[in-house]
């Protein structure tokens, strides 16, 4: 009889998979109030991994970490019409605080680019403060009708950086790099996914910007998920929040803006990319463990044989923990990890000790095989770069065998049924966009004919990707 | 004529001092709603430093940091009574969401004791999931109806440690550990403030906590400031929520919890520690600037001075800034450094590069004379070491020089006129806490007689330190 399935196969209920896989592999729950979550200490520790990956590129492109208040007065969102517009349905409100009504209420922010323009416009004065590089880790809330942990929640963790720069050109460049060499860099060398960079449709673009770039990641599905975006805000809060610089002697110019973000919601494209049927398969480069050792048994001789592995692993720079809770079922523990996706599990048992060997059990490439206990110092860094590298090259593979040229709105439907369908934004245009609507598909992007990210919408040879999302 | 001064001189005004300080330095500014705070790129730079030193501590103390959601719904906080009551008053509370009026208003934390017992309820089944031991970064909100900027805000930045425990032995030396070897270690090693440890009356203790257990720095203006605090909580959330645990065969017994927290509050306690009438002086461990390298003139030859110094200086381990912005006047960029408090200010120009010396300017141990230049990579990190262990032994120098040992109520408020005042817990007692109370005066902790951290209140020889306090 074959072993009832740990998870929901994927091929049975993807979203039934996704909830099983977070519940079993303790990621997260779901939180009292709809549509909020907890992220438990593993699910955690990924964004940990991300915020330290992340954060190192975004002071690298030479932003500084603050923090702006979440209570955001309520009219200084109705400052950017466009913006209030888009935000104003997914507002939560304090009305009521230390024991009193407010006498204005205030919002919590949705995010914070109404509230930092208020100091920008102080801090900015002449050239010389320019560009103004400002990023902030923080909490944002954004009422959710039909909320899915990581993906859509009320309360979500994220970073958004929020630039002003003198002229027009370095606002775009600034945007662009943030595009491609933090996120771009980020998402391709340590989340292993790849990602299509491109530029949003007018009807797609953030509230208040002119230009929003953005990443776009298929999932195990073949739907496609927004990994992060960046935006041109062109000088539309700079005019509502009066943000100027002198220029030459006495005329002031209104700033040239970007911002940037993106959020817990790359944990949900991490499981929905790498996972399989046995739990998430971490990237050996973001994975805080890359190798367990579990001690098979709990004689004192096997105890002190995964302490001397998991110490020379350590010293070999891999992040290790010795799993020796041999009060636990062994069985348990090692489907346990499995379902956590940690990319190397050794196991030593009194037997390997009797060989010198220790049992490898590799999650991401497969295979199970003894090897010599004294070479694993050696070996483990170089299957966790191959590891690395194949999560990369499959999640590139699904993207490139699941995404078809089609010519008419028909095809593109039926391509978004089981992956993303590409066809000429000449051709489609905002009405074959609309069209696309009525059948829950969108544009997620619009790319060069070279596959680059086009300047404008009208580009000859411009392609949109269209798809179901997350 | 003498030079006006920067800031308005601490003996003049010392609050004005600090709002000074926090303005010229560029720490922070006021939020939009009362009571919030702006953390300006220099002032987060600093509590991005205590976050990394205190979460590696925190992470050896065995906790893991985790994420809950910070709307709760009304219902949880008047599960406990003595925490209802405490919180109550300081509540913001949400009543509007995705533009409807909600049906069960929803707080934003206060602190997190309630929704994280609501979850460890669940996560607890077996003593084998004991301890669990969760910390988590995160904003919180209490009312605010007298703010002081980074000392009593509106929302403030903090971790929140929250563990369970089997016994009640185990969570009381949790709390005291957390509390000596988390918090003391970081206050003295890193922050060089001289805390006194102890514990806290039941009038001052958290709500719903069986014992507080406190850190209570000096100012410089010789009032109290409460750094850290580590509650035990004893079974009080378990009961409330219900969070037991299996022991033996069938009994089910209530958990033993702790909680403990420290927050931006750090911040504002570290300028009014180690600021003097010329700003802030930063402790070279903690500070994200150890040195900063100046060029007073633009030449070619006086910037590859200022670089070489500072890549020498980088490769000794030195977290140095180079500042070659000699489009501003090198009398303001010396000022704004000094303002910040950076520990080493190395300044270079043309006479300086014809000696081969610079000019060395020691911002903590004062003075400034000139040095070789070649020398600096071997000198810097040798003053840095001999700065930070000045900062902490004036620190001390400064609590134990206004700290009296009184009698009698008078005496004890004219002590806390000036400073600290050490009387006997047994003769004070409650009744005469509260006297104390009338003249603004407040029992900041209780020590045993030799200085320890005393178990119990009553234990005989007990000493009350009383002070005016932040």
């Amino acid at each position: 009889m074959a072993k009832a399935p740990v998870l929901t196969p994927q091929a049975d209920d993807f979203p039934r998979w996704y909830q099983d896989l977070i519940s079993k592999a303790e990621l997260a729950d779901n939180g009292p109030v709809r549509g909020t979550m907890v992220i438990r200490p593993y699910g955690y520790g990924l964004w940990e991994r991300m915020q330290q990956e992340m954060d190192a590129r975004i002071k690298k492109a030479g932003a500084s970490n603050a923090y702006f208040p979440m209570f955001i007065p309520q009219s200084y969102l109705t400052r950017e019409a466009e913006h209030v517009e888009g935000f104003a349905p997914e507002l939560a409100v304090v009305t009521h605080g230390g024991g009193k009504d407010l006498e204005e209420p205030v919002v919590v922010r949705p995010t914070s680019e109404t509230i930092i323009n208020e100091y920008f416009s102080k801090w900015v004065q002449s050239h010389r403060d320019l560009p103004l590089l400002i990023n902030q880790w923080a909490n944002v809330v954004r009422w959710e009708l039909r909320p899915r942990v990581f993906l859509r929640t009320t309360e979500f963790l994220w970073q958004e950086g929020h630039t002003a720069h003198a002229t027009y050109e370095e606002a775009r460049d600034y945007a662009a790099m943030i595009h491609k060499d933090v996120y771009g860099d980020f998402m391709t060398n340590v989340l292993a996914v790849d990602t299509v960079l491109g530029r949003k449709t007018a009807k797609e673009r953030f509230a208040g910007a002119i230009n929003t770039l953005t990443l776009e990641g298929m999932m195990g599905d073949g739907k496609a998920l927004q990994m992060g975006t960046s935006h041109e805000l062109g000088q539309n809060f700079a005019k509502a929040f009066n943000t100027t610089y002198l220029k030459g002697e006495a005329e002031r110019e209104y700033v040239w803006q970007t911002s940037w973000g993106s959020s817990t919601r790359m944990v949900g494209g991490l499981i929905m990319t790498h996972g399989d049927d046995n739990g998430l398969r971490v990237p050996p480069r973001l994975a805080a463990v890359q190798a367990v050792v579990l001690a098979i048994k709990g004689d004192d001789a096997v105890l002190a044989k995964v302490r001397e592995i998991g110490a020379a692993l350590e010293a070999a720079g891999v992040r290790v923990v010795v799993d020796d809770r041999t009060d636990t079922p062994f069985g348990r523990r090692a489907v346990d990890w499995e379902l956590k996706g940690v990319p190397v599990r050794i196991e030593v048992g009194p037997r390997d000790l009797e060989n010198g060997t220790a049992m490898l059990v590799r999650r991401i490439a497969g295979g199970k095989e003894p090897v010599a206990a004294d070479s694993l110092a050696a070996v483990v860094p170089q299957l966790l770069e191959q590891d690395q590298a194949l999560l990369l090259q499959q999640s590139r593979e699904r993207r490139e065998s699941r995404t078809v040229d089609v010519k008419s709105i028909d095809e593109a439907v039926e391509a978004a049924a089981t992956g993303w369908g590409r066809i000429s934004w000449a051709d489609l245009g905002p009405e074959g966009e609309a069209k696309l609507g009525e059948h829950g598909v969108t544009v997620r992007c619009i790319v060069a004919e070279d596959g680059s990210v086009p300047e404008t919408d009208d580009q000859p040879g411009n392609i949109a990707i269209v798809a179901r999302a997350y």
